[in-house]
């Protein structure tokens, strides 16, 4: 195995047996659905999360300004931690936005102000290494002491996270170098031998950020310990008993009772059920997932593949939304999705979306993708306004109107975790390696491939997720040799594949969700995909408490939802009927622009009930006209219900 | 009016126009229904909620036993006091329901325990008659410094309603007179002249406590006091407000934002919304109603007549449940009856019992008696477990299996409650006066009544509420003139009417809910009165977002549940056709006997859906038997999931 890293324009050439994503710089994306909501976020967003994190104090605090002593603001149900404890995550995810920013649209003014912020972080590093501002500037007497609380390693894990974009998007190693310093104290910390703690995060995040400085510097040293990180979790005796006892605590009064919490109940590959946290979760299975892949771990792949069944046939949102419950911020049980107290973190989507990428990499498998393209088409979406400037911290999929939008959240985690996400989103649409492509999701525009040793200029052209027709043209300097995988979506009940205007019979060719065509293609190959997109009724498993007797509308990738605005009753009234007629028609006026679906529904005559409240009488039912909207565009008009599960007769 | 007290029998003779509840000894219970039950709690109730006021030390406390300085128990959102400040009420509770149990069941020994806790009740009266063993014990300098949130005339006005109960079951004075004695002290400090605090309680009890002294003791300023707190309240300048700004505090800061909480917004005769605090409503409610009788007062009637409405057509459980929220224990928005997080307070139906009473004492409309009905043999039963041992204090309409009752409460205001309505149950069943007997409850057994000048003792036989076959005979020394009022219940359908095995067609006589048949009535007439009790399937009005597409199970007074110890599936999965056919059988070996509902319903097939979690495919219903119990006795077995409101197709 042998990889290069070429700092003129990021790419990684890899010759691994699976593939790689393509690097950012390699994909332009024209397409009108996700092109100008990244512009939007882009150029509002990254300004508008500065100025929040100035605000909040966190840029003043790099300068170790905050005056000693502990800050604890109540958080329920951390009531013992303050958000102050990972400021320098929240920074760090906007260095690494504004570095994705920087990729695809270079910035000297944006440029200079990164600089300027990782000039103050390395500044803040001590001389042992050592670089966190709480704990250096408020309480330096408790620097490793809780792990399982605190956040000194989740704050160095996207540190380093920042740092590799940051290094891949201009080439400098400033705060690349500040990181690797900070690791050579933490591996000095954290060991399996004598006199270092045999411990790990409480919040996964430095594991899967290990991986990407891997594959930056290839230094072995990084891969080890995320694995040592990986590998150490859950073992007896318990690290964080050890640490508890440590600092003069009952391990058992631990406030989260279990530490499940932390997925640190038993070691991971014994893991089957998701459980706890769930951003902390997804990070951790996404690190797995990549030691999967980078050391060929049947094990910790099966174990990967093992937590995934659990999460997508037991505990997801149909939104792509996971962690129901506020008080863990996570899982509880198995079909427990309820719909108007759902937590569903905006970041534990992105998160979802992370551990998809990785699971598509290391098998390929269509589900994978499926289930990354839920998540990012609503959840995801549905985290910040259509002007770029709310956020939602939790994702709710029934509202009586209460919910809406921040401007800012006491933990900010959310906004610049969604900044990242979007300013690389051109990275999640494809993977490749030399005799590969892989098209995972269908966006209009461009991509630059290396292929069987020529250059592949491949075009899509497309109004996903509007439209359900895709046409690939492949743009070759000369013939090449190589096998075009074609995601073929979990909703699609049909398709329809040609190549140069010949029909391929798809069930041949389809394996694991993909389309696979192996051909020596020529240039200007041209291929058509159609998905015919019909409105469907989607159901819940029985089991599922909460959406009993509903149903979702769905078309494409995108769900929908009944807003208050649009109707004159109250929605929990409304009965889509099993064969209600429902037309998507896209509204250019609408909420910049969505397809909307409309049609007749039935709802409960409320003449007759003359003052009382309850009776025995069968209810009749009088004809209803109803507009369903996409769910990630809902609360961007006045404030009011909404609905995602309808009552379904 | 002359109203005269014999102490010897207790009986209250009255030349009013509107009918009073009959004395309590007057009253014999003879059912299966009620007796036993009553006999449960009269047995075990009274000796183990003694033992639990011992335990926690409100016994104890009337010793003024307790170290001074404050004593802050965190009752969330109470977090302000401590339920030690209400405990004077709760041993107040325990000696009214103990002197009920002496008037039906004397009991020397009893009797000399309540003699002795009305002993050290007496010894912790102060000189000057101030008698609150919180305050005294604790926290002096605070008395009469916070009505709004303290419960100082609370209490007092509990120990009056035990001093009025004890006077009427023993004729023994000592406690009347020593709360004569505090009355003449609280007389002094609240009023309407210079010097006086112009002011009223935050916890409404005392006004009707008041009303029953005043019905002793035909002293005039305890009929004035009663309203001058009721019709004072809410007036401007606003007495919290003043009392706030007297302790140095912000009155906009009170802990519950609005004096809604308190009924104290504005003047009770302008208010027709039920709003705040839901016991406190109905104990303000029920001093209204008495003294819109007491008075003729129309327009306090009138305030009662909205209220009522505002309260029986949009914020009622059907099982006679009020209140549906933790935050404020009380009344939100119209419509509002969530069935999981419903708090429904055992304590906030017991006092709409009291309420319900005194409006059909005052209007003698039936509509007061079916909800006095539909509260008594629900949400009111269902506080208490069948062996009298456990007590509910919220009563969810739906669970997940999670709620149990409890042996006792931090707050236990519930408990001793419930046992003062079970042992005084016997005065609900009529009223009346020389002129006129209202059967308001059909409850087999007998009471005496004197009427046109003769003494009737009228039988009841029946198996109601399991039957709605009522057989009444007038046992009478001599013929004698006087209407007899059957209530006609609201939820039967039909009904048949016979006297002496005469047809009497029902529509001429039935007004306001009750047969009135004026006549001279015969030594040995009988009435035959017949309710068909089929099963039905009841709705609520589409506004209950709660209950939508749902239905619940009614025979007669009784609301049924589904329990999860008698289904295989999980309650949600089960679907009720609009045309099932349920069946009722008593089963004598299940929950001390009960009418239970059985038959045939339907369910998703859970096969096919082969580890998937959403799917387009309408479901396949297979039939499954299921069986419905009261709602009263549920949670009386194995624990598990309960659902009142049933999915309906």
């Amino acid at each position: 195995m042998t990889i290069s890293v070429d700092q003129q324009t990021s790419t990684i050439k890899s010759d691994k047996a699976y593939p790689e994503e393509l690097p950012l710089a390699n994909v332009i994306l024209e397409d009108r659905f996700w092109a100008p909501r990244i512009a939007v976020n882009r150029n509002r967003g990254i300004d508008i999360q500065y100025k929040q994190l100035e605000r909040i104090g966190a840029i003043a605090a790099l300068d170790l300004s905050q005056p000693p002593g502990p800050l604890p603001i109540p958080h329920s149900p951390h009531n013992f931690v303050t958000p102050v404890m990972w400021w320098d995550s929240d920074v760090a995810k906007w260095i690494e936005a504004a570095s994705y920013s920087l990729t695809t649209h270079p910035d000297k003014k944006l440029e200079s102000l990164v600089d300027d912020v990782i000039a103050r972080i390395a500044g803040a590093q001590q001389p042992d290494g050592y670089l966190n501002t709480y704990f250096t500037g408020r309480e330096p007497q408790k620097r490793w002491t809780n792990e399982r609380d605190f956040h000194e390693l989740y704050c160095a894990g996207h540190l380093i996270e920042a740092a590799v974009a940051h290094f891949e998007a201009t080439g400098k190693k400033t705060l690349l170098a500040v990181l690797e310093r900070y690791l050579e104290l933490i591996a000095t910390v954290y060991g399996p031998n004598p006199g270092q703690k045999q411990g790990y995060p409480g919040h996964e995040e430095i594991e899967l950020a290990l991986m990407k400085l891997y594959h930056v510097t290839q230094k072995p040293k990084h891969l080890e310990l995320a694995q040592y990180f990986v590998d150490e979790r859950g073992k007896q005796p318990h690290f964080f008993d050890l640490e508890a006892r440590a600092r003069g605590e009952e391990p058992a009064k631990f406030a989260f009772g279990t530490y499940e919490y932390a997925q640190a109940h038993k070691p991971v590959r014994e893991q089957s059920e998701v459980v706890g946290h769930a951003v902390r979760a997804m990070y951790l299975y996404a690190a797995m997932a990549d030691l999967a892949a980078e050391l060929g771990d049947a094990e910790l792949r099966a174990a990967c593949e093992r937590l995934w069944t659990d999460l997508a046939t037991k505990r997801l949102y149909i939104t792509g939304g996971l962690g129901p419950s506020k008080d863990n911020e996570g899982f509880t049980v198995d079909y427990d999705l309820p719909n108007e107290t759902a937590y569903a973190e905006t970041c534990a989507a992105i998160a979802l979306v992370f551990w998809a990428k990785r699971m598509l990499k290391l098998t390929g498998d269509g589900q994978y993708g499926d289930v990354m393209e839920r998540a990012l088409y609503n959840n995801v979406l549905a985290g910040v306004s259509l002007d770029g400037e709310r956020y939602f911290y939790d994702n709710v999929l029934e509202s009586k109107g209460d919910k809406h939008r921040f401007d800012w959240h006491p933990c900010p985690c959310c906004p610049p975790n969604l900044l990242r996400l979007l300013t690389s989103f051109g990275a999640y649409i494809y993977n490749a390696n030399s005799s590969q492509v892989s098209v995972d999701l269908y966006v209009q525009g461009s991509a630059v491939f290396e292929v069987d040793g020529t250059h592949l200029k491949l075009h899509q052209r497309s109004d996903y997720p509007w439209d359900g027709k895709v046409s690939i043209k492949l743009e070759l300097e000369k013939s090449a040799q190589f096998k075009l995988r074609l995601r073929i979506p979990g909703w699609a009940r049909s398709a329809t594949l040609k190549l140069n205007n010949q029909a391929i019979e798809l069930e041949p060719v389809v394996k694991h969700g993909y389309a696979e065509l192996e051909r020596t293609w020529q240039p200007n190959d041209e291929i058509l995909l159609e998905f015919p997109m019909p409105v469907e009724q989607v159901r819940a498993h029985p089991s599922v408490r909460a959406d009993a007797g509903q149903v979702a509308l769905q078309r494409g990738p995108i769900v929908y939802c009944l807003e208050g605005v649009d109707h004159k009753l109250p929605l929990h009234q409304i009965i889509l009927p099993n064969d209600a007629k429902l037309e998507a028609r896209f509204d250019s006026r609408l909420l910049e622009g969505v397809m909307v679906l409309t049609g007749m529904a039935l709802a409960e005559e409320l003449s007759g009930w003359d003052g009382s409240l309850y009776r025995t009488e069968s209810p009749n039912l009088i004809p209803i006209q109803i507009a369903a909207i996409p769910y990630f565009a809902w609360d961007n008009r006045e404030a009011g219900e909404m609905r995602v599960w309808i009552r379904s007769q």
